[in-house]
């Protein structure tokens, strides 16, 4: 891949942090600039020399990039790229590393103008934690990064995305945005959502001579419910980005569960161990996959 | 603790191969017996030294017996009391590793008469694995065991019981059986239930593209669902004998999901975050309690 002169990298917080540190380990961009609204945390990076300068000005920080990674929560991106638009220089390609891609593909294709490009990203990295203390040069190593072109898409700058996104060491895969939204919906968003309600109902359960059940925990709940640390901020605005795919999968596993609840009631042993079996298999075939 | 002469266990599997084991190390019984359906697996636990002796037939395997654990599945439980009855010597004491109690203990008091004697118990441990293959003599050590006497438990033999499982190692803390059924009803089935059936819902989904959706996934869904590889029929037991409670915190954690489902659908951003924040406080508090 030939290297990109400048990329700013909107956000350095977890994946702006660890992309910016993958790029400079394997030389992928000559110079990058981080932008934020927090002036202390992009000191605190030029100064791990993650990043070369910070802005918590949008002019200064894309002045002179050919690359743009967006790097905050979804429900700001659009607003950002407006802002930013009238200071990019020409030729300048923005990408993103949004959860969500649908609505937020459209909304900033719909900004983009002939003297700039856009290509959706989702690097499928990250977990519970966030912020730049947790960031690495190798969190985005081996894993998938889902690439999102749409018919506004030019060719080349896909293919430089592309190449950009394989170059930082991930596996890349393309797929059309809203597809993107109900796999990624199912296979994360709706595991963050369940995991948010079985952590508040649980908490909440009280009996005659426990005020609160969590010290009795085991190890399964903590597991199952690792993801329910992660950050509300950014899970509200994946939530509520990618609406229409999250009811409908809510609406799906809540069936899944009332069929459960309606085995169990009517002592139905057969179709319940079946139920049960089959989840087993699922599971298997999952850690399988993931190997 | 004054040693058992002899125990005998039900169920040579995870907890009953791991409980044999902790016992021979710490001394707590001179011989052990195991009882099972399976002669081959029997033959194996002899053969690695995990039981002195193992036997299909219920009378061979309780004869001379002082102490009896029952570790197979729970629904089995009460059948296997009722036919071991006639065979147990005076003053034997029968305890079980049963992760439900309400009715089962119940169920069983019904059956104990003046010359034996039942005190219930629920080592929390295990965890999807199961099987003697996955046991070991540390699997039990520093766990909580939940002990739930009842009106009819005779005082001497729940203070030899509760001796008996705080040397194999665990930190007892004596519950009535409701209320255990409600706290680990939260706890413990309600997530498994749950994981059941989040795995199930991701694997029927498909796109237009995709057949299957799973090999996509990172580890968020993994993690989340791990305890979806438990046991079918382990589980099958528990639910249909914890029935009431479980029944009643799957409704509430339907409503709790419910809840976010309008929150999103509403766009109702500030409570959303809020409830997500909620739900990290809480996981964090579960962390803090299970360091």
């Amino acid at each position: 891949m030939k290297p990109f002169k400048q990329m700013t990298i909107l956000g350095v917080g977890l994946i702006g942090a660890s992309l910016a540190q993958a790029c400079a380990q394997r030389k992928l961009v000559a110079r990058i600039v981080g932008f934020g609204r927090n002036a202390d945390n992009l000191k605190k990076a030029e100064k791990l020399n993650i990043i070369d300068a910070g802005s918590t000005d949008m002019k200064t920080a894309v002045a002179g990039s050919d690359l743009v990674v967006l790097c905050t929560p979804v429900g700001s991106l659009v607003e950002r790229v407006r802002e930013m638009i009238p200071f990019l220089q020409d030729g300048c390609i923005i990408t993103d590393t949004g959860s969500v891609k649908g609505t937020l593909v459209q909304e900033i294709d719909a900004l983009i103008t002939d003297r700039i490009h856009y290509v959706g990203a989702h690097p499928i990295a990250g977990g519970e934690q966030s912020g730049m203390d947790a960031s690495s040069p190798d969190l985005l190593t081996g894993a998938k990064c889902i690439i999102t072109p749409t018919a506004n898409t030019q060719a080349q700058a896909l293919e430089r995305i592309t190449a950009f996104w394989d170059a930082v060491g991930m596996h890349t895969l393309a797929m059309n945005p809203e597809e993107h939204d109900t796999i990624f919906g199912a296979l994360s968003h709706l595991p963050h959502i369940v995991a948010y309600a079985l952590m508040n109902t649980v908490a909440e359960v009280k009996t005659e001579h426990h005020n609160g059940i969590l010290p009795m925990s085991g190890n399964g709940l903590k597991d199952i419910t690792r993801i329910a640390s992660s950050d509300p901020v950014m899970w509200r605005d994946i939530c509520l980005y990618n609406k229409r795919p999250v009811v409908k999968l809510i609406n799906q596993f809540q069936e899944s569960l009332e069929n459960i609840k309606i085995l169990i009631e009517q002592d139905q042993a057969v179709a319940l161990q079946e139920t049960f079996a089959n989840a087993n298999l699922n599971r298997g075939k999952l850690v399988e996959n993931n190997k």
